[in-house]
């Protein structure tokens, strides 16, 4: 398992492992579904490309699609959903990864933490975002726990023999518990024929590792559905949302998903400090030099 | 609670909390949604109605959705998502119900077992079907157990005061457990905006409760999307889930979601013995006499 680091994305274009050139290819299979194939290049452009389609026809037909193949890591979910959700638009989407769940039953990682993401406009405020994973915790929190020596909570991990672990060496080795047991499992199952069989991409099991340089372009996918409420139940939607998210809040210590995030934003706004080193490294990566695949390699780590 | 009994729809049917009699109505909202106001009927003839257009607008869009509205409890979801499989295409379905699950933070019930269910097609096998709730558990698990006097297992439920408890009494008089938590929670949330918002239905907290004949109608919703592979990707997509499903399973112990459920239907193909107490009262409630609101609830009970 590969240290993170925040110049991860720039290591794997420089080994090949993302072509950070690649342009990606829109197609309309019909009015309502749209599949862009990102030409094993990050999710980021296509997802860029596709999105505006993808809003073009949910608008006309209420409900549509958009199925990106052969991609690479999207990172955050919630950032495109979010995105359309801003423009009025209800939004689920689902993401494969390489493998870190094993199915019921068994104990080798076949599943990724295959997330979902879902959307959905307010009144006056930023969207409501859900993006959540099919492992009670993402495998960036057991890898943190692992680099710091740390001792994991009970729950989120399973050894190499399929047993709970607390023993980060051991989940390292072994898999991430799925949320609810086999309803996590097949919750990431279901994720997988979208993002991997409705897209023509890898599923789960097939793709390389999103964590170090071996075996090639993982060539994942992401599929986004979009619902147009105007065309289900017309301005009364939004009210409805608010109705339900206050009477949601009637007890105290109940929490929208996403509060910490937009609080965040909001106490931001004038911007983040970032450590000195962390902004060299940016600059060092962000100047004149493009990455080539197989050269850099050292300036990205 | 009410006690559980096979003629609770029945007993529902005459106290007017279902309108046994009621007509649904379809409504194309475009050529890609549909929608069927069940009129505070049963959701079964709304589905009934509703499927084959979604399935003949899926086909001419590769995705297309059903949003049925003001209905009661349509019992097994995989039961309608296997139907659009066993035709070809992906189905994905979520439904409302009347308060089991408190929100990530609170005591109270507010939303309901919310579930949600999956098909896709297989090459000469009965389709793959997920069906599963938001809860750990459902809520009639909890219901036998306090029935029987018995425990209950741990993770199953809180107490009024949202601490985990294995007393069914103190089960009955909190809350059901979400899966994974606030993840949960979330997904519970999620499937309120699709169940009650976007068909303009009552979201979870507003419905009466599935369990008893106080305070009229739920007029809780049902949401269907279904999907074209073929559209997607074309005659490979089955081939593909095959490919899935036996790498999936080569670790021994892995079951496939469903098992359960095709082996029984296979067993007993040739019929299922029913306890006689249990086939009189079928007899006497499918007998020419109609339950009309209001009257015959004795016989239903």
């Amino acid at each position: 398992m590969q240290k993170r680091s925040p110049a991860r994305y720039c290591a794997h274009a420089a080994c090949g492992k993302v072509d950070g050139f690649a342009e990606p290819a829109l197609d309309v299979l019909s009015p309502a579904v749209i599949r862009v194939d990102a030409r094993t290049g990050f999710a980021h452009p296509a997802l860029a490309l596709g999105l505006p389609a993808l809003d073009e026809a949910a608008r006309v037909f209420g409900v549509a699609t958009l199925a990106i193949g052969n991609s690479y890591a999207c990172g955050s979910l919630g950032y495109f959903v979010e995105e359309l959700a801003e423009r009025g638009l209800v939004a689920l989407m689902f993401a494969n990864a390489s493998p870190s769940i094993a199915p019921h039953g068994g104990k080798v990682p076949f599943f990724g933490t295959n997330p979902f993401a879902f959307a959905t406009p307010r009144s006056g405020e930023a969207p409501l975002v859900i993006d959540q994973s099919s492992s009670v915790v993402a495998k960036v929190a057991v890898i943190d726990a692992h680099e710091r020596g740390a001792t994991l909570p009970p729950g989120w991990a399973l050894d190499a023999d399929g047993q709970p672990t607390t023993d980060a060496a051991a989940a390292m080795a072994g898999s991430l518990s799925p949320i609810g047991g086999y309803k996590g499992a097949s919750l990431a199952l279901m994720i997988d024929f979208f993002a991997g069989g409705l897209t023509c991409s890898n599923f789960s099991f097939e793709a390389s590792s999103f964590g170090d340089c071996d075996g090639g372009p993982p060539r994942t996918g992401q599929f986004v559905i979009a619902f147009d409420p105007l065309m289900f139940s017309g301005l009364k939607f939004v009210d409805r949302t608010e109705t339900l998210l206050t009477a949601m809040q009637s007890e105290p210590d109940v929490r929208v998903p996403g509060t910490r995030r937009t609080d965040a934003r909001r106490r931001n706004q004038a911007g983040i400090a970032v450590p000195t080193a962390l902004w060299e490294s940016i600059q060092r990566l962000a100047g004149d030099r493009a990455v080539m695949p197989g050269e850099g390699t050292e300036a990205c780590i």
